[in-house]
């Protein structure tokens, strides 16, 4: 298993099949090949395939999405980016960390980096289904990156910490061939799992009358999202609230 | 004096004026705004300029040089950039070193990045005269990266060193002054509010017969601990744990 494989360039809505051409391309130069199309605004044509230059198998290969969270249904890690990031602190990143990260969680399940729309980037909504915000760290007199670009520094530092994971890799082979440390493998859920956890959530407490705005929901999620909660910690969490729910019914 | 204005972005018989105006929209969403351009094979026109967005000022300023020789003759450090660079084993660097090797440079004077024609990059004549060569890690089946791209990279790793050498600069003047560094402005609870809130959860869903061993308090503890909670949080945690309390006894 090649670790660049499980990567997902995921596109929402693209207004321009030229700059799906381009971010072909440029995911390309850097050895990612996994490109998702989340409803573009017009199918890939003649522009789209000339700016991909030696990248059209990417585009004849792109997957096609009908909704975001389908798109991101069986990824364990998703990073979203955009550029009115400012009210997300708690979970930026910058695009080195970014690349470590993507490495370090590819090795295990399948990771989804998602770009937003070309003039409104990703919605208030799409960007809460995120475990991480990717910041680039722009001129603060004119950060105008345009979608290729973004994908183009986004997928360097991926390959910069994929070079390094590789390096090291084979250090650690020539080192000791016989006895390596035994590696904890954590077990994280998919995007799927996770929105469920969050539904269950606020359909208990809405019926228990302690959720009656959006504020709860978002600042859980930040909060969980976040912790990149374990799939043991989710069903802990899932049969704490089923807990909860027998106790009203053997009530009611 | 701003260690980026002493950077120099110098494109040699660029072919392409569209491509000199992605390139300065790259520049300047780096902070980088000193285009040169030696001999381009058509004037700057309206592609040009459309491609530059916002950055239409680099492109007025940009000064024009007749020969590769006069664009670098004020510099002190020359590093040039080309697709055809295996030969030159010595000076090969990697865009992170070279944007630690630019800011470091720039502080004593002006430094060039020299990128070549599209098709045929740098002659050999004028990489004899660059101090060092960029190489791209690409990947090895397809290292295409159009002009503005490579730019984009090299102007990326030039502004993360010098954001790096500000921060480094303000710490030393801040440890000067006898002042720590700025507060992180998270507000945080203290160990005796969370170990109230884990007994307030062990309580509640003992009651209700989900927690019958210690696994269970030990996961969340290790959950909660790994998110660091902040103190809004807490009190939105223990806010559901007191309405699952209210139902209960309205139950009762």
């Amino acid at each position: 298993m090649n670790i660049l494989d499980q990567i997902q360039i995921i596109l929402v809505e693209t207004s321009l099949p030229a700059n799906i051409g381009s971010v072909a391309r440029a995911m390309k130069t850097m050895g990612i090949s996994h490109l998702r199309l989340v409803a573009p605004k017009q199918p890939l044509d003649e522009d789209a395939f000339a700016l991909s230059a030696g990248a059209k198998d990417l585009l004849e290969n792109a997957q096609s999405f009908a909704s975001f969270d389908e798109a991101i249904a069986d990824c364990q890690l998703v990073i979203g980016t955009s550029a009115r990031l400012r009210h997300l602190q708690n979970s930026l990143i910058e695009p080195r960390t970014c690349g470590e990260l993507v490495v370090k969680r590819a090795e295990q399940g399948k990771v989804a980096l998602v770009f937003g729309r070309e003039r409104v980037g990703l919605t208030n909504e799409e960007l809460l289904k995120c475990h991480y915000h990717l910041n680039f760290p722009t001129n603060p007199e004119y950060g105008s990156l345009n979608l290729a670009m973004a994908v183009q520094l986004a997928a360097y530092e991926v390959r910069m910490a994929y070079l390094c994971h590789q390096q090291a890799v084979e250090n650690s082979q020539n080192f000791a061939k016989n006895q390596p440390f035994a590696a904890v493998e954590k077990d994280y859920p998919n995007a799927e799992a996770l929105e469920h956890f969050y539904q269950h959530t606020e359909r208990l407490y809405k019926a228990l009358g302690f959720i009656r705005n959006d504020a709860v929901m978002l600042k859980l999620r930040r909060l969980y999202q976040r912790a990149e909660l374990e799939r043991n910690e989710l069903n802990l969490l899932r049969g704490m609230l089923t807990a909860v729910e027998r106790s009203q019914k053997e009530c009611n």
